[in-house]
């Protein structure tokens, strides 16, 4: 597997998600404004890597700053005005504000070796948080069935491995005879484009699907239980997810198919009650009336495009993280799971 | 509004759905075999103007034939064999076969001629029943909401005026206020390239949105009703409708929209007794994987086509015909519609 997102001397090096599957092209982001705009733009996407992007792009910014106190705030304003509802681009922001304002009174360099060091160290555990998260959620996959994923939280989604695709890969490695469903995802294709493409280098037996067909995939019995990942999930349990997962998981339960929510503590944002707090990106409406370029709508056509939804706890059988699974009552065992040891030993 | 297919001297002439909007085309098909590929291949599509291109695809094929009667079966069972889940294909074939086989006796020319003049008649009616679907349903539509449709159910998928959008040009027409929200309807864009591009000619506010909001708006509370086509309902009022129409009704149950399927009776399948016994078409991959040539999956990706789904009746509100408006038991209230006068009295 090729890697998301990379610290090299050059600068962060992400591959391009916008080109995936038919061009492999890996752009170096030589400063924290290209980092910023490859957020903006998705080069790099899912929560998880956006987080690690984060972190990457305050490092970029101190390195490359010849006053870092003087321009730290304006790094981390600008990256945090990229998009803004996965909240771990918020999460990786804060993590190296944190350790920032810890570096008081030391040299600008030894600043600058300690934010890098910090970054690599968000990616680093962000693989290792993802193998977590797998470890915790093969379990819950049903053997000999389908599993239904939605958009892409595989290892392009974070530093590596993946959430939901961690979870899959979990099951599959651990021996189930699993195979996958990927709903293509418009308007951005990222199951058609990237989960599709990462399951095939796998070998994990995968079927293309549109969006509009997992409800009936859903009703014939096949899909053993639905994985998807999170961009940001609320106290209460309620979770904003790519445009689309709320649709999956109210056709989950009409059918009775266990719905599994799989992502990092990072993407808990409990200072949110419920999910209608949660902020809704609206992206472009090219992105919906064509087609890498191809015109799919006649010209002027009036468009919305909400980039997330939120899919009430009601709807979600269990929250898959690297502490171990959540279930309803969601507030007590979101609480809980946040709370208890960052590292837990290996069982 | 352009004519959906028309009978010409030089053929039958249909606008090739295929390119709409971008680039307007009409093909002419000299034979029933040019007719059954413009079927097959969705040239023209949409359950009431497949009834009306089999009807003058048997026209076309006996007017063609030196010799009707050697080679009728010949044309219908070609006909027949294009498509496998709207009825209302075979319903118009059925119709041919019974004027055929009650002009034994006459010559080739007066059967030839007869047969036009009933193709033509099937055009013309089917404009008619389309008024009358959209006088049934305008009441049924809230005033000052969203109208969500799914895929093109409009002129373009009859003889003119449209069934679901029938409904909904009738709701405008009668001075209600209302916008319409228009499913992508992926594979094959029917909504993003058709129903969009209809509507807009109409002067209609429409908002086209991919296949996987559909849900997130149902929620918001601002869609006030849906309304949709059929490809084929059964006896029990279970819906065969394009792919993801079955997602759409169960978002809109969960909900609390009402659901309304638009058809008319020569949409019903009294031989079946529910919605399992009807044939789903599965279509080639590339419609999936591809979007007007320009390759959007892996190669080799393997992918499930499915191209409509079936809705059980209990997700549905009502069932708009010609003839007035069926609501559960629909067993009783779809026989007792299909029972009643052909034409009833105008209100």
């Amino acid at each position: 597997m090729l890697e998301t997102i990379e610290w090299t001397p050059q600068g962060v090096v992400m591959i391009d998600q916008t080109l995936l599957p038919s061009k492999t092209v890996f752009v170096t982001c030589a400063d924290y404004l290209e980092v910023a705009n490859a957020i903006k733009t998705m080069i790099i996407r899912g929560a998880p890597a956006i987080g690690v992007a984060a972190a990457m792009g305050v490092a970029i910014g101190v390195q490359k700053s010849p006053d870092p106190d003087a321009d730290f705030d304006n790094i981390c304003a600008t990256l945090a005005a990229t998009r803004p509802t996965a909240v771990n681009l918020f999460w990786g922001i804060e993590r190296m504000k944190d350790l920032y304002h810890s570096l008081n009174g030391k040299t600008p360099d030894e600043k600058r070796e300690a934010l890098i060091a910090e970054a690599i160290r968000v990616k680093d555990e962000d693989v290792a948080i993802c193998r977590e998260i797998g470890r915790h959620g093969a379990g819950l996959v049903p053997d000999n069935k389908t599993v239904l994923t939605h958009c892409n939280a595989g290892a392009l989604a974070t530093a590596g491995y993946g959430t939901a695709l961690g979870v899959i890969r979990a099951a599959w490695e651990s021996g189930k005879k699993i195979d996958v469903f990927a709903d293509e995802t418009r308007p951005f294709l990222q199951g058609a484009r990237l989960t599709a493409w990462e399951l095939m280098q796998d070998g994990i037996p995968t079927t293309l699907i549109t969006d509009n067909m997992a409800g009936h995939f859903l009703k014939s019995g096949r899909i053993g239980c639905v994985v998807v990942g999170a961009d940001r999930i609320a106290a209460n349990g309620d979770v904003a997810n790519k445009i689309g997962t709320y649709s999956v998981a109210v056709l989950a339960k009409e059918n009775n198919v266990p719905f599994y929510v799989a992502a990092p503590i990072s993407t808990l944002d409990l200072t949110l009650t419920d999910g209608s707090q949660i902020p809704i990106e609206e992206r472009a409406s090219g992105e919906v009336t064509s087609v890498f370029g191809v015109p799919v709508a006649p010209d002027g056509v009036n468009v919305c495009n909400p980039a997330f939804d939120v899919t009430p706890n009601r709807y979600v059988t269990g929250i898959i993280t690297e502490r171990g699974v959540a279930t309803a009552p969601y507030t007590e065992s979101l609480k809980a799971l946040s709370y208890s040891a960052a590292h837990p030993a290996k069982a």
